[in-house]
């Protein structure tokens, strides 16, 4: 890896949610020497949660990164579970100059062994499952812990990956690349975050992610176990 | 159409910026009855500015659709010339209940002769693009002209999909949908609208466009032209 080239691997698994990744992917595929590869366990097409696909490489074929970004999404769980796909973020992040997420892509660095004693950010409402893989819940839209980042639910993977920018390429290329995607928000609520979201909207998102909390956190409590019993084997 | 169904159709064209119809289909697809169509002029593979790749049907074989959103791109210049794919957006856009843009998108609408006399959005260093097609720039993030709803560049989509979610499925919908997305933006830097950004940095990004200045303004004029003389004809 030449200073002239970067590296960006997102490993990718079906169900993921596409803004994850291709927020991240529209801004960092921009940053000075970029090259971007999606891939996956199987080199497969894999499929969002909202139909968009996606052709993939195979993980085991990216030989090293300077960035390893995982998204989140509905098949996080089972991504969790899939020891090749699991082994193969764990080899990369090893070798990664930034060890990266944004959503409850966090959970699958925990499952790899990437966060034990970090600090990381992850979906609100999944952000203490990040607990069995030693990690330490961190409420902040993107959360730095030495080389790794790792941004918030869904959208804060814009300001995950303008962050990153600037910790590559400088500031000064992250507010061009800023002013260029138009990042100037304007949210038409206050409904971001369960502390501004009104009360009856909070409940309603929780009632609807409640019959996903319990096969969720058995996926997390069975990822931890196969990370512990590697690492005691 | 029924009240249970929403028929959404993403016009897609070579060299779209990704983001701008990444961002509203994660959230528009999540809308009740939703079936997101994504369909380009001959019904290939479409390709992003950033890589990324997107399968899709022929426009012709789309009937008709509820929400037409056309996203901005490099390719928005070449896409404006193209007969067959801006007579199918007319097409469209003449049956749609909403009729929609995010970022250059708005100039295809605009060369769709669906911008008459409204008020639209567009990024901001290509708004004054409008004119040619009778349409007045308009420096708001989200623009509502009746039923034409248009966003401003790129990352604008997520605001402007929020505010058509609201306004197809009503505010706590809406509010559902930010609080799922964990959209609290935090950007960091201030850096996102020319009159925010620092100086040095407005100024590497007009440099950087103005190579693509001439080129699109002499396609805006010619699509211009041909609007005229269909009208006419």
């Amino acid at each position: 890896m030449t200073r002239q080239s970067l590296t960006i691997v997102f490993p990718l698994y079906q169900q993921i949610t596409q803004l994850d990744f291709t927020g991240p992917h529209q801004i960092l595929s921009r940053l000075p020497g970029a090259r971007v590869i999606r891939a996956s366990a199987d080199g497969g097409v894999v499929t969002a949660e909202d139909g968009l696909t996606f052709p993939t490489q195979r993980l085991a074929e990216v030989e090293a990164c300077d960035v390893l970004c995982v998204p989140g999404g509905f098949g996080c769980a089972e991504a969790m579970l899939d020891a090749a796909f699991i082994g193969e973020v764990r080899r990369l992040g090893l070798g990664a100059r930034y060890v990266t997420s944004v959503c409850t892509g966090s959970l699958i660095l925990g499952a790899a062994g990437l966060l034990r004693g970090r600090r990381a950010a992850c979906h609100w409402a999944w952000r203490d499952l990040l607990v069995p893989f030693g990690a330490t819940p961190d409420a902040a839209r993107v959360v730095r812990d030495g080389h790794v980042l790792t941004g918030g639910g869904v959208t804060a993977g814009l300001d995950f990956a303008l962050t990153l920018a600037a910790e590559i390429a400088g500031p000064d290329v992250a507010q061009a690349l800023q002013l260029g995607f138009e990042y100037s928000p304007e949210p038409p609520f206050d409904a971001g975050r369960p502390e501004t979201a009104p009360p009856q909207i909070l409940a309603a998102v929780e009632a609807h992610t409640a019959k996903m909390i319990a096969p969720r956190r058995e996926a997390v409590m069975a990822a931890a176990a196969a990370l512990r019993a590697g690492a005691d084997g």
